[in-house]
């Protein structure tokens, strides 16, 4: 194991039965497999998960999303369609601790699985379940992906430049930002369980997921009876100048700083002055004051351009942050991949997958100093001998016997 | 309690002295209070967290983003340099499970409340700082709001229209999205504890944490060997048509609605022509096909313009969600505001604060149904006695004279 990482067991004998695909399920069983749960992906034994075919690497076994969002977990294969499959994973479910599904509505009903069936096997588990819209919404049938989300949470009306077509945030928060969301309500009542034996159905709707992130942006609303606006790189909030995207040096897509004043900090404008060798401006009536600032912020952007545009944004993100200046680069994910200092403190590590090595972003908090280590993302059906052993007490000929029969 | 929510104790028992500010700390600690910790905000007995001040309301004492990141939590007024107001809290850190600050860099340890200070005083507690930059990192001592980490986190440069200069997506994934991934570390760092008593000391940086958040697009990367780049409506991955943002009627700024086809479902182009009444596009040769639909997106994206220009965004989205593709309207923050469906279901819930009533969004995840109940955030100092008396065994008389002395 390299030493910016380590194995961590918060979460030793937490058993995980996960139905999930994609992200927004994946993703929040993730978390729990870095803290050191043991999560077992059910996958089909012809295809798995379908994100194993999302943006594959060179060979089609090297599904660089699927490892993303799947590290430290295990893989059985079942046919959940046969009924010897079902009685392997109804087995499994009487022995875990979680099980959680992201399904199309009514799928897992169908299968047999729906919580109702399941509480009866296992009184004491904590069963959830993650749909695109809530259950009691108009829209509760429908389907959805983490765009979809995003439209119908409002992120996408709040993103974009003003006046123009809103765009889609380029991270995937309808998925992921979803899964963290459930990720915490599991462990609460992981812990509420363990005084009261009794097990819970949680359920989150993506696009109900999505209004928590914009609770900024429904305070604007509160505040203006309006729909908070798209302002293009500056906040929703509007509140300080400057504050927002300068370009920079030597003028490349993503060649921006954002750098901001906050009117918590009157300071944070003489210390830019300062630096920018514009003292006569900090005492400008103009620029004086944070409301002045504010009804001049065209003057005010001019200003801080001026002096950004002369700058790599590297030069001016350690110049502006070091004089206490709150400023930060547009990196882009070719810089952020290659900047070492990730790796060296395991916020990236290398997984050593099967394919072939393979750097990702791992679970960025640190434990006592070190970031939880990256395990591989499971092979299709690679733990299938294992868990059907240590779960169900299966021994390799009854396993054999199973995949000659295609039940796993 | 209106009975679309219910009190959870989920985390009963559980003590966190918190000293968080603004958003990504205090996104945290409201979190674990949802479930029911005990989450006592320690404020400075004149100005209390700058949140405070943050988009007030009607009055100054209405602050509604403090609202949004404070409820059901207490709050106890102390002057952290004050000798006595040091012991107070030192006093209460001996009986916490949990600390948490997110001051900017040194300040909690020029206070005297650093972690190797508080570990003496209570080495089984769990110490949680969430920083702008990581230890180790070249900007460790950078100051951050959430969209310096937004920008530096990678989130800014994929996000706007192609050929275009970026712009910040608008909700505060920079705050709450970190403040999720301590909330999750947090529960299962407690959970530990419970078996060996031990506490831990946890990090997180906001650059680091949006790297969490930013691994489709680091997937992207690693495919293409380039930075990921801005698709506006598009998905950074890029790999179905049609998907996109398509314009409804009546042509406002959020008139848009998400359509999304998937590939791994084949289906759902047929389901669109048929409800277009396009059938005969389904087995046109240019569109027959995924790679035949990417290689004419220009046409495609045409073609769902053409019927959806033709409805309303919550036509388009019940008619296309109802053929089951995947269908978001692009819903603003008034439209969701007032919306009843959430309140009907607990996902938005009215705060009954002194100021006056206060409809926000709450805990989206249900559990067995109804999601957390929720409670009002404190007045400055509303818990004061209370939390002294409870904690520290303080009377009535004590508590006084420590206000008078401007201790409390």
């Amino acid at each position: 194991m390299s030493d910016n990482c380590q194995a961590l067991t918060c979460l030793a004998g937490i058993r995980i039965v996960d139905f999930t695909q994609f992200e927004a399920g994946p993703s929040c069983t993730e978390a729990l497999a870095w803290l050191g749960a043991e999560v077992v992906k059910i996958e089909n034994p012809k295809t798995g998960d379908p994100a194993r075919r999302v943006l594959p690497g060179k060979n089609p076994e090297d599904p660089w999303y699927f490892h993303m969002f799947n590290a430290n977990k295990k893989s059985l294969t079942v046919d959940l369609k046969s009924p010897r499959g079902l009685d392997l994973v109804k087995a499994m479910l009487k022995k875990a601790d979680v099980t959680i599904e992201n399904m199309a509505p009514g799928t897992i009903e169908r299968l047999g699985l729906g919580y109702d069936e399941v509480r009866k096997l296992n009184p004491g588990i904590i069963y959830c379940s993650i749909q695109g819209f809530g259950t009691g919404s108009p829209y509760e049938k429908g389907l959805a992906f983490d765009m979809i989300a995003q439209a119908a949470g409002g992120m996408v009306s709040v993103t974009g430049e003003p006046g123009r077509q809103p765009v889609k945030p380029g991270p995937s928060f309808g998925d992921t930002g979803t899964g963290m969301l459930m990720a915490i309500t599991i462990l609460g009542t992981l812990m509420e369980r363990q005084r009261t034996g009794v097990g819970r159905r949680l359920q989150v709707a993506m696009q109900d997921a999505m209004l928590h992130y914009m609770r900024t942006c429904f305070a604007v609303t509160a505040r203006t009876g309006k729909a908070a606006e798209r302002r293009g790189g500056k906040s929703v909030m509007g509140a300080n100048a400057p504050s927002g995207l300068y370009q920079c040096k030597p003028y490349g897509p993503n060649d921006w700083i954002y750098v901001m004043t906050s009117r918590s900090n009157p300071e944070h404008w003489a210390r830019l002055m300062k630096l920018f060798g514009r003292e006569e401006l900090i005492d400008d009536p103009r620029f004086a004051t944070g409301p002045a600032r504010l009804e001049h912020e065209a003057e005010v952007d001019a200003i801080v351009t001026e002096w950004t545009s002369k700058h790599t944004k590297e030069e001016a993100m350690a110049l502006i942050s070091g004089v206490g200046v709150p400023a930060g680069a547009a990196f882009d994910t070719l810089e952020l991949q290659n900047d070492a200092s990730f790796e060296k403190r395991g916020i990236m590590q290398v997984m050593e997958h099967a394919s072939g090595p393979f750097k990702m972003p791992a679970w960025p908090v640190r434990v006592d100093g070190k970031p939880p280590r990256l395990l591989p993302s499971p092979l299709l059906g690679e733990h299938t001998a294992d868990v059907l052993n240590t779960w169900l007490g299966l021994d390799a000929a009854e396993v054999a016997k199973l995949k000659g029969d295609g039940v796993v």
